[in-house]
């Protein structure tokens, strides 16, 4: 059984958001498959996903902050310099946290950790709607 | 075909443990599958999953060296600092590692490398008990 | 519907290379799928894969340019030094950008962006051929 939706993700700030919700809604098949696995791709460069803490806005506050350090605006060695000091960083944040991301589904829903959300890593100033697929597999309920 | 199997992992100091032993005791259903994908997912925050050197343990040393020189403790900028020095960078950690690992199944074996390995990624001091899911799917043998 | 192949890369130079023309047409079986899901792993510890920009080669150089910094040769911390001063390196880039990726089939090609592409990064000096499996699965066309 395979169920694919490519959808688009509100357009959000540079950092790091909680989307377990929005992407719930938006592909409520998971409820149909007994046993599978859900995969959400970005088909961007410069934002990533990943699962991570849910319950506390401080974790993803300190995301940013870890990656602007460790992945530095306008480093002199850059040679892609010329789309914007956050361009070049995106590319490698993005890389660095990868551009999907899998979930088991066990009895129709996200087999997630009590504290695991997913995460939208927006990694431009200004990065827009952000386009998903989200790919569903499985053996369905009878 | 679709398997799936939700089990504990023995908890571990802090640090890199190579677990494909333990992983592949735990989910003999993987003879059974001629062509597929084996997904192990981990339902943590503080713990990640990724494959690496399989033989020499200085390795696993080194990239505990690493991650603690490169996602450092008590870092000024730090707002979420209130369950541990461990704790913070423990999330950090986990989602450049990753959640999931995903190893192609070939003629009822993990299709890996000779020198790769499956590591548990351990970021806390105390992480306890480590629960993963595997998810193995695939045509079957006749 | 699984389809599995087993292929080799041809040896690139250290530093991160676009390969999706060459894993594409490696893997022509894709135009088969209607719905479903591409996964390249490649079977080294020394060498990974991540989807990123497709367009400019600086960007690529920059990738190189970061990732020595960020993960550098000859830490004094290292114990593992025995093997080069790029093996020890090169094992903890390939974990933190990954053993594999996940792409989304849609409609008999890979659903990547229009600025995606697929990138073996290539960590050692004189790593040679990379061996690399792609697994196709999904629903086929009627």
């Amino acid at each position: 059984m395979w169920i694919q939706k490519e959808f688009h993700l509100a357009a959000k700030p540079r950092g790091f958001h909680l989307i377990t919700n929005e992407v719930s809604q938006a592909v409520q098949d998971i409820e149909r498959i007994e046993c599978g696995l859900f995969n959400l791709f970005i088909k961007h460069t410069s934002a990533s996903l990943t699962i991570n803490e849910n319950a506390d806005a401080t974790v993803r506050a300190d995301f940013e902050s870890h990656f602007n350090k460790f992945v530095p605006e306008r480093a002199p060695y850059y040679r892609h310099d010329y789309e914007g000091d956050d361009d070049m960083p995106a590319y490698l944040k993005s890389s660095i946290l990868g551009a999907s991301i899998n979930i088991p589904i066990s009895q129709g829903r996200l087999n997630l950790g009590i504290w695991q959300g997913i995460y939208l890593c927006e990694h431009r100033n200004h990065g827009g709607s952000r386009t998903v697929v989200a790919t569903i597999s499985g053996a369905v309920y009878d």
